[in-house]
């Protein structure tokens, strides 16, 4: 079968490989229907170093249950379902908890020289822990909103989460990417009052206007700062979401929170250190966020997307096939693209 | 008067100075009964610059309200007070937040050369706001505890509070000196089934058991990280109160948190940046803490030490007089003593 592997910086490629095999009693096969090209790809898209094995890409995926092994229960072969990014069992302790990121059985996609999900075929580790099962057909015009739950939606939700986003609140959502859009409507969704966005392109801007920001800072680092200062009477904001995950946005985070605010970091950090010091200290800031526990909010999400009320779908402004996923990776990281569809 | 002022490292000494007086409507002079030495002194005292000015130590404190501006309306000349070491309003939207550390007239002891509370007399800001009526005679044998709410009690229960410390949790207190100490107290307080201490001064820790330790850890850094996480089946303990504030203890608290867990810092951060990265991202850690809002803390506190349920004012193993400040100084930088009583 056909599959994405990165093998450096810029060197991406459709191969072919073997197909994926049923390896443990909890594993299913997936036939892709929709995979998508993820602004973390983008990290490594543009900086790993040349890797001639190659990394198996795509953690993001909606496909048809192909085969399963003798343990899954819940899933049948032909059952249209979501996988999301991070494989769990859903039962262990940390997935009671909702924190199925830290799942005692938790896998990633694309390890160990495998594919991942951008590709013909994927296999899925614990399959029943995993999976969720899509309620629409496989042609409904929700099915790019409902692949969103598999990351960037879950994403975006999980930062709202961590900072407690309510109603009447001042958010600020540093990051005009799928997932800093998703954040977007996490907080609107959650009733916040004020939703000011930082981003720099318009056309995601205004997708984020559109989601429900009430306020658009293109300023980046101390102008930045001195902008959402100025927007919130000098104080800053009590919530801020950063999904971004540069040094130079978290500083930017740790200078927009108002004293004793939070700031809920769910871009991948590019950073080792994170400016925490005697002037935040002072300051009484929260750090909080990690990867998404996305399989904990597909079951409250889901709903809001089949009654139509959250449209995070919108976030995907191309479409390729498998072939020409080096087309994709390309338009997303020049920015011409938002988020990539690839479909097989 | 005589007052304490440091010139740099190790030159703490007792100098003659103008007595302080009321130069705003708000002000109240303290005739000082009791002031202490505060572990944070201790960082300047190995380590500030030379400074021929001086700065004024000691932000402590009960005393006797000797005159009040014409502003002050809820003091009176005669009563016994305290006063915790952030002045604030009480009044400011943060102070009703309870986060008087960012009162928006806040302000600290013994800035621009002006004397702070290990003297005879000390200048108060904002008095209405950041003092309390001390409910027990100059010669109550409770008045060290209450002492405490000045600083090290209140900071202890910071880090609790903003842990969440709930009934039943595991604990981790790292650091055993006068905050950390009261942190075992808090945690106690708030229910922790069971409080881990990290430190490895026996006299101390086993004031930590008296106060409520279940356990004492005197390995430290990646050992110490081993050790709690053995003590706690490998995953480390959800809430982790960091009470030192070098880079190694941070690093150490990061290691011993639980996936999902809180890492809640009281202790002055001596480190610019602190490793938060993709590891920590990984494990939805929480990082939290700052300066302890005291003021806010003290009316609930406070009844508990009338009560005699906590006796946090076990902590002073050391009492001298003004003339024999730097023996104080000198006897905690040696560990020496835990923490010293100042009675001019």
């Amino acid at each position: 079968m056909r599959a994405t592997f990165l093998y450096g910086a810029g060197d991406v490629r459709v191969v072919d490989v073997p197909e994926p095999t049923l390896v443990a009693p909890t594993n299913a096969i997936l036939s892709v229907v929709l995979a998508c090209i993820c602004g973390s790809d983008l990290w490594d898209y543009q900086a790993m170093p040349d890797n001639p094995g190659g990394r198996g890409k795509g953690h993001e995926v909606i496909g048809v249950v192909e085969s399963i092994g003798a343990e899954v229960i819940d899933f049948a072969v032909g059952d249209l379902v979501l996988a999301p990014f991070v494989c769990s069992d859903n039962t262990c302790d940390f997935c009671q908890e909702g924190l199925h990121s830290s799942c005692r059985n938790v896998s990633f996609f694309g390890g160990d020289g495998t594919p991942g999900a951008q590709a013909e075929k994927v296999r899925i580790q614990q399959a029943d822990g995993t999976l969720v099962k899509v309620p629409v057909s496989v042609d409904s015009p929700l099915l790019p909103s409902i692949l969103t739950l598999t990351d960037v939606m879950c994403t975006g939700h999980h930062a709202a989460v961590c900072a407690d986003v309510s109603p009447g609140d001042t958010v600020v959502v540093i990051g005009d990417g799928a997932v800093g859009l998703c954040a977007v409507i996490a907080a609107k969704r959650r009733g916040a009052e004020r939703i000011i966005l930082m981003g720099r392109h318009t056309a995601r801007t205004d997708l984020g206007r559109e989601f429900g920001a009430t306020d658009v800072v293109a300023e980046r680092d101390e102008e930045g700062v001195a902008k959402v200062r100025e927007l919130t009477g000098g104080d800053g904001a009590a919530k801020v979401l950063e999904c971004v995950g540069t040094s130079s946005t978290i500083s930017m985070a740790l200078g927009i929170c108002r004293d004793g605010g939070v700031v809920s970091c769910v871009g991948a950090p590019q950073y080792s250190e994170a400016p925490l010091n005697f002037g935040t200290f002072l300051r009484n800031i929260t750090v909080t966020g990690g990867v998404a526990p996305a399989r904990a909010y597909i079951d409250e999400l889901m709903p809001d997307i089949l009654a139509g009320t959250i449209n995070p779908g919108k976030v995907f402004d191309q479409e390729i096939t498998l072939d020409d996923v080096a087309v994709g990776y390309k338009a997303m990281a020049d920015r011409q693209a938002l988020k990539t569809i690839v479909r097989p």
